[in-house]
């Protein structure tokens, strides 16, 4: 006797990063966040809100952040969905075009909400397994012939990223009834984009958050670029109001000072080399990554006591439980500080076992 | 050739009340906002926020605002969910509780949100007809036995009530499989709540927003207070990270001054009666209400007129297309000044016809 769906009965909850308890001071290297401060121009927004603008209801198509990201990337009217943040743009794509039992693909290992919004949503679940050294699966993701294929890119938690003629290639090949979606999560640490990809293939969603490159992960905000003809089956599944007044004015806020996260995203780049290249020299293993984190894996190849180590040193970083990733950390980019304490437990694990 | 599901490409968005091109001055009364501002505290949480809130991903399960809402309730852990407005919570219950052609319920008319996400969902729609002047139909949602039975209460656009009988009749009877969401969006302006409800039936969901009586339309929060399990099947079909860290914070604000809340409902009770008499006095019809707002016909029966007539003045009020309410207009109660400018206004049109 249930309430609920079997298959939602039978499903396990996504389960986020952890969160350290209120008032312990740790360093926090396992949720991808930015480590340096939003734009100014945030604050001073967030400053001057005013109360009238949380007395009526948000505009619901989110107007002011929608033409400081068409300006931003030079788009025409109606090519910008905005998102109470990535997953909620994943949800109503999910929403929008899987049937039950429609396979829904991406690259395993990657983010894992995809596969918790293909089993809330009844699709079948279509992992296709990266290469080695977590190379991107062309072949397996044209196979797999999905109703939607999505793909982080760059990756996480590998950030690993695929080219642009392989996901030109993707697109091609998923048509006439496959959407691509290119989760851009990561792309302002990338060395290119896939923007332009919307303008030419019609089955092409690009999505973006403010939560990494802009330092705004506690506003829940992203868009989704895309044909209007795409987009329009979005709207559809959208809640009312998705995207509060708040998020819609801060965002247009963050969107306006590219140099800010330019910035940002040049010194965290500089910084994961660095990061990298220390750790090379401990003798752990590096894939290279396009993202404001690294996968790197221990010289003993026990993952878990490392996790464990730098917990009880009060630094937080992710292991997964995924066969793939056993010998692995994901290890967020911090500031220099913070990435020094990282590499000053690890030598004192290291004479200290 | 279509990259969405037929049943979506079939269907039409949801449409939200209209909302003026900025910069034009009209008295808005379409869509059941509080004329009051928000609780002072709210505006002293907001300029007090801290960027580094922004910076790292929020509180998945908004804790603050939850330990907020558990104490104003008197609620042990665990019986208190958040979401990013209603809107979102509607949403999460559809997807844990409705496969494909389950039936969903609603008494008809009401807020037209539960058919969208049915449609989404590829349930059943059953609406049920209300009975003379939009009276509870009891009788006929036990007998459409639907998996999912959504309740506004107050409705909305009628004002209506649900007694507290009816609806301990109504879970009862929808047990074992069915469950019963009360949707108490205007609750705080009405006589009585169902609040204790999902502590004596199982399958009771009571849905909050601090859309109105807070006047935080514009920050995209509100609550379902359900038993733990129900909850745990919501808490799956919950977005990672669905309310962002001001809402939380300014959430637990708003919910801390109940007093600032209890005044403004008060006011707009007072208002709403008077200004239901000043139009009963006008010969308007009228029904009588427990919410923020009247559904009231014009003597002439002429709803269509009276809405065109208002926008013309700079007046919105919302009158839908729907059969049963063609002679009728939802009107929001406003500050005692544009309740006023409305009552002129629908003077000067009787006199010029």
């Amino acid at each position: 006797m249930s309430y609920f769906t079997p298959h939602i009965e039978a499903m396990t909850p996504y389960v986020p990063g952890e969160q350290p308890a209120g008032g312990e001071p740790v360093i926090k290297l396992n949720t991808n966040e930015n480590p340096c401060p939003p734009s100014p121009g945030v604050q001073a927004c967030l400053q001057s809100a005013a109360m009238e603008s949380l007395r009526v209801y948000p505009d619901p198509r989110a107007g002011q952040f929608l033409r400081a990201v068409a300006k931003l990337h030079d788009l025409p009217d109606g090519w910008v969905l905005a998102g109470n943040g990535s997953d909620n743009l994943i949800m109503m794509i999910v929403r929008a075009a899987a049937a039950p039992d429609d396979r829904i693909a991406w690259p395993a290992p990657t983010f894992p909400f995809y596969e918790t919004q293909a089993l809330i949503q009844q699709a079948r679940p279509c992992p296709v397994p990266s290469g080695e050294d977590f190379t991107f699966p062309l072949q397996g993701l044209i196979d797999a012939k999905a109703r939607i294929t999505f793909l982080a890119n760059p990756n996480s938690p590998t950030g690993t990223t695929a080219s642009n003629d392989q996901l030109h290639a993707l697109a091609e090949a998923l048509q006439p009834h496959g959407l691509l979606v290119i989760d851009e999560a990561y792309a302002d640490f990338a060395r290119s984009d896939a923007l332009n990809l919307p303008r030419e293939q019609p089955n092409v969603i690009v999505l973006r958050t403010l939560s990494k490159g802009y330092s705004l992960a506690g506003l829940r905000l992203g868009y989704a670029v895309a044909r209007p003809e795409l987009l329009e089956g979005l709207w559809k599944t959208k809640e009312i109001y998705n995207v509060s007044a708040l998020a819609d004015r801060l965002g247009a806020a963050a969107i306006a000072d590219q140099q800010h996260m330019r910035n940002n995203a040049a010194s965290i780049r500089n910084a994961r080399d660095r990061l990298a290249d220390a750790l090379k020299q401990r003798r752990w293993r590096m894939i290279p990554s396009e993202a404001n984190f690294l996968l790197a894996g221990p010289p003993d190849g026990n993952a878990e006591r490392a996790y464990l180590g730098l917990k009880e040193r009060r630094i937080l970083v992710r292991y997964f439980k995924h066969p793939r990733l056993q010998n692995w950390l994901r290890i967020t980019v911090g500031t220099d500080e913070q990435n020094h304490a990282l590499l000053d437990a690890l030598d004192e694990m290291n004479t200290t076992p």
